[in-house]
């Protein structure tokens, strides 16, 4: 099919009428079946019977599209850390494991792939590193909005985003069972172990 | 001068033979005056009275002469993670004070001159935390190398980088005055303190 083919354009608005959910299934697709290198925006466009114009005002660069999911994961946090009493460190592990439940519980196998698509390429991991920045912000500043001073925030925030990471890459790992929720808990645990031996 | 200017090259070959350092302190220079977008990698050869060819035989891209320091970092980390007995959190933690009393102490001007050009650049921003990224695994493996388990391996090498980029952050602010070594030891406290709190 031609992106001129209009016609089929019409049908496929009226089948599909989110045009960021169809360019980013379009991406997903062809990064797994030919390669993030050798996958193209217009072949993304044309994957998803639009123009590469439409594309580009809907995301900044090739990468973006693997990516508009950090929003909602953000919103969920942020409102998790927002509305419970606990304290920081609790606070941030109890959010990951919100998400963990709301968001990755029944999507494992697309999680490995788009790890897999992620680890093929460094512009990828840097983005990737990118949005996890751009979380942690956001955590910091919404602990900072119950009154914790900068410092408490952001150790809170960053320790919960290193629990949750390697709770995480243990999920992805081609040889695990256990819930992500679960993991969480345990990476959470030996934190707490490691850093509470005393100060010599 | 002309980069086709060989009696330039030679007389300058003979103060500073070192083509990786005339062209890290000459792409300093240029991006602190103009700005990292604006200053090419023909700007940079030119300055270091060199050609793009040289520069490209010594750097991926632009954005590498900025981070040729973190070479000599993980070194001094690795060494100072590998020679002592301490549990993990403390070994990590003061592998980073090391760095600090041996690589920043008299470094701050420079130091808050290269964080202004990181922070000007998203693309700078993303190959910092790929540096940091391969710095982490790199202390990781040598905690591996001393039989600890993945898990605990990467917790203290992630808590330990978490501390330092805090403690960091607030050495380079403007009204600090405090030695970064003195910082890190404070905010390593403040976490401990934080993920010793019992779990509810």
């Amino acid at each position: 099919m031609s992106h001129c083919d209009v016609g089929y354009h019409r049908r496929m608005a009226r089948w599909q009428p989110d045009a960021r959910g169809r360019l980013e299934a379009a991406a997903f697709e062809l990064f797994r079946e030919r390669g993030f290198e050798q996958t193209t925006v217009a072949d993304i466009a044309a994957r998803a019977g639009l123009d590469k114009r439409t594309f580009y005002r809907l995301f900044g660069d090739k990468r973006e599209a693997l990516f508009s999911g950090s929003g909602h994961l953000e919103e969920v946090l942020v409102r998790a850390v927002t509305e419970t009493d606990a304290g920081p460190f609790e606070a941030v592990v109890a959010a990951f494991r919100r998400v963990a439940e709301e968001i990755f519980a029944d999507r494992l196998e697309l999680v490995r792939a788009r790890q897999t698509i992620i680890e093929s390429s460094p512009e990828l991991q840097e983005r990737e590193l990118r949005k996890t920045g751009s979380l942690v912000a956001a955590v910091t500043a919404a602990l900072r909005a119950r009154g914790l001073d900068e410092t408490t925030a952001t150790l809170a925030t960053e320790s919960g985003a290193t629990v949750f990471r390697v709770a995480y890459a243990r999920w992805v790992a081609p040889d695990s069972d256990a819930p992500l929720s679960d993991l969480i808990a345990d990476v959470a645990a030996k934190l707490r172990a490691i850093t509470s031996a005393p100060t010599p």
